[in-house]
């Protein structure tokens, strides 16, 4: 990871294309993954063992909300997690689920920083390209996507 | 609502472009946006007044994850939760929060079908386009995205 990000707290100046952000390990449990879809997304094949093998998914996968959510608890903890103004999203892109990340799973993911650029409309503040792989204890892509996010530029001295 | 989409269940042909699915209303209290954000977005706006005012924010908002987490639960229970296969996402695309929800705000949103084609690689099944638009309670658009899922087939009889 670079030293740029030791920086504490983070400004758009210190986004820079190519720099890599780790995130994680996290693991989610059975209990975690069904808690979650009977609350958000009650569908047999998030709930139910039996049912889950006669789905597409062949066996009980998690949520994808709740693999994206999960992603975002480690990015919160991650070193982007010190931006100065938070993460706070715009858009994202391209969001897909490659593999199913299911209950007992480790999931880790590696955030690139696409481009930065100074906002027209916000004097003072700019935004981020990055693209997120969420990868599971085998290395099989779980979550992939791009966002825009903002940040706050430094402030001048 | 077409009365096309009170057959149960639904398979791909269900699915008619220009079909609009109503969902909702949900209201979301302020514990329920702590307890999101403190578990998968722990950051000050997401949990603080005074931190939330000091922000992009300008006051308590809900994670644009526990967002789109309870619209994906309105739509299951909406006449789109009777698809025969589940609703299963390959892709998101272009998920934007115009304006953000907030701590008491009551959410519905209209879901588009934008067309949907049979699988080349999946016989049997197809893929549908859908846009979501997802609305508080002023009228204010605080989610917008598009998606496609996997719809099976009719059976043949």
């Amino acid at each position: 990871m670079s030293s740029t990000l030791r920086a504490i707290p983070l400004y758009l100046e210190d986004l820079t294309p190519g720099m890599i952000i780790d995130a994680g390990p996290r693991t989610v449990t059975r209990e975690e993954g069904v808690a979650f879809a009977q609350q958000f997304d009650p569908q047999p094949f998030h709930l139910d063992d039996a049912a889950a093998k006669n789905s597409l998914f062949d066996g009980l996968a998690l949520s994808g909300w709740h693999t994206a959510a999960l992603c975002m608890r480690m990015v919160v903890e991650s070193p982007l997690g010190q931006i100065a103004s938070g993460l706070v999203g715009i858009e994202l892109r391209s969001l897909r689920w490659p593999t199913p990340a299911r209950p007992g799973d480790t999931l880790r993911l590696k955030i690139e920083v696409l481009g930065t650029k100074p906002s027209r409309s916000r004097p003072g503040w700019g935004t981020g390209e990055l693209r997120w792989v969420v990868r599971n204890q085998k290395d099989d892509i779980v979550m992939t996507m791009e966002n825009t996010i903002w940040a706050a530029c430094r402030p001048a001295l």
